[in-house]
């Protein structure tokens, strides 16, 4: 039994759950190593106290399903056939009564709960999500080397954009040279949507990326992640076009500084609300604390927004293998927009940087 | 009252609905025309027999929601807030006993599920799913204008793609090309993943684009869509990179006929499964129906695949403004796969061909 399930078993066991369904695609591939993108058909793994898993998914994946897990039972269904019947039969085959059922809760649609409800009317249902967050929250050294992976390709990144700026080219175009530079190198998905912002865009924190030109003394903010063999990385990082002003200058040290801070604090122990406050304290002893409106980071894998979340109320402490954002930013409204992030794993010593584009205030010459 | 509006509250005076609960956030942009990626947030629309609709959605999303919308009641809330809890409120207060409420149950959650069925715990819960498909089946002439633009944008990415094949040019740098081209257009979104596949991979109904090289004698098979105003396109052609064989040819000119016949069969009062077989017997008669092993067609508007399914099974009939693609295809391993795709509106003469990239063999010299 692979670490993960055996953590799900122990927690099944502590509470008590007869049976865990696991339905989305991220949780799916965690615990099963099978990766699949099944849009509104069912693949589903299903945890059962003390037993062998099995997992559920269409016939044609049968055969990528069975050489990607090890120890799972693999069950093929027909379009034609109601794939919620079929893993109920096979739950209530191997369970008998089912007292007890954990599901995704936030996942799990309407549709299908109303199958559970049918075949088990009186079981009690409960929340998956939470624990499987948790057991997501600290990578192993796999995940780790992974991620760190798909940190290299999001630095390549951000230098293609750094390169690419010119004067008059608009921020769409940056975009578009980035992600075809990454497609060169099999890249086949970004972590999320590609932001190039310019001047008065980079300063407004609901700026979307669109025709604005990049112009002599903007600050343009690169906000990018790659997806590699399922993980992600997210990036931030600002650079000068041209010689900027006093306040723009001193607005991009202030968030260097807090996000510095901020990485060389996050150690096994300290909580998250600690690591952001170090980060939004020095922003507000430097008098922007009004202009720094989100948290200072967020956990980072499968998804591009996992467990730990950085805030200011957050009082988990961080773990060994923990690994997430540190993006502090200050937005000033015609003045200056500056974020600056970076991808850490906390360890036994000093945190672990993943992503290394340089921080010192680059100033691209027109 | 708008027409979908309208619609929705004839279905609900008809089968004594008191509220719909509408969550997916392409029915909400339909029938509010505010169009929202609230992510794990909730966005609802919901409508009330006989009564003004409203809609909820986080604070500070409240002024574009009033901005997009007409006569709808705008709700805000805090991410303090329980919106589930505010939701549930607010249809007690206007509907007093609820009875019988619709929803999305296969987009609504199990956890908001839970929410309603706290409030309202002897309520019958049905299924909105069928009716909101069957409203945007038929487009009206707003609808197809945009899907006529986002079919513009799909022919120009294509003719990209073909510009730019060469000897030893990858699949994953054609689309970069195609992607960055379009980019500087200003397209934000496409359709689904861009496909471009060479020779084998071309002739694998399960292909996927990578590092595979273009090289001569290859079909190259191009799969794409742009998503603008929401709506999306899709379309498909295949290309000849040098002289192909007889064998290549005549699979083309098979594959073309029977998009042609069943493009020309789309009329009012014919059923989805006589398009979808006009395409099949040509294909069959010409001795590669074992090479045809999809469907011919779906519907396209705010997603990419709607109603009405072009099955061999599907008995609707089609009606005017209903818009759709029609994409036969042979796929014959090691030998040549091709497929045709338009997109088309079903109109009182002959259809409306969206997509307008030429399907007459296209030689491109390497």
């Amino acid at each position: 039994m692979n670490a993960k399930l055996e953590s799900l078993q122990n927690w099944m066991g502590e509470e008590n759950i007869d049976v865990s369904i696991v339905t989305s695609k991220y949780n799916v591939f965690y615990l099963s190593n099978f990766y699949s993108e099944p849009h509104e058909r069912l693949v589903a793994y299903i945890a059962i106290k003390g037993q062998t898993p099995f997992l559920i998914c269409p016939s044609m994946e049968v055969e990528d399903a069975k050489k990607a897990t090890n120890n799972v039972e693999i069950i093929g269904y027909l379009d034609t056939q109601d794939s919620m019947e079929l893993l109920t039969n096979e739950i209530e085959k191997r369970v008998g009564l089912v007292k007890t059922v954990a599901l995704e809760k936030e996942h799990l649609h309407v549709a299908r709960f109303e199958s559970l409800l049918k075949k088990f009317p009186n079981a009690v249902w409960k929340s998956l999500e939470d624990k499987l967050q948790k057991l997501r929250m600290v990578k192993d050294s796999d995940e780790i080397a992974i991620i760190q992976k798909a940190c290299e390709l999001a630095d390549f990144a951000v230098e293609v954009g750094v390169n690419t700026l010119r004067e008059g080219i608009s921020e769409m175009e940056v975009i578009g040279q980035i992600e075809y530079e990454l497609k060169k190198k099999g890249v086949r998905e970004m972590s999320f949507s590609t932001m190039v912002l310019t001047g008065a865009n980079a300063a407004s924190p609901h700026g979307t990326p669109g025709a604005t030109k990049v112009k002599k003394g903007d600050l343009v903010l690169f906000d990018l992640g790659v997806v590699y063999n399922g993980y992600c990385s997210d990036i931030t990082r600002t650079v000068a076009f041209g010689d900027i002003n006093v306040e723009q200058a001193r607005i991009y040290e202030t968030v260097k500084t807090a996000e510095m801070k901020a990485v060389e604090a996050s150690r096994i122990g300290r909580t998250c609300a600690e690591i952001d406050s170090i980060a939004r304290n020095h922003i507000r002893e430097a008098g922007y604390g009004d202009y720094f409106p989100h948290r200072l980071g967020h956990g980072l894998g499968l998804s591009v927004h996992e467990y730990p979340s950085l805030t200011e109320t957050n009082s988990l402490p961080l773990e060994k293998g923990m690994c997430f954002t540190v993006e502090p930013g200050i937005y000033v409204p015609n003045v200056a927009g500056v974020r600056i992030e970076d991808d850490i794993v906390v360890t036994e010593n000093e945190p672990l940087i993943l992503t290394k584009f340089p921080k010192e205030l680059q100033i691209i010459k027109g």
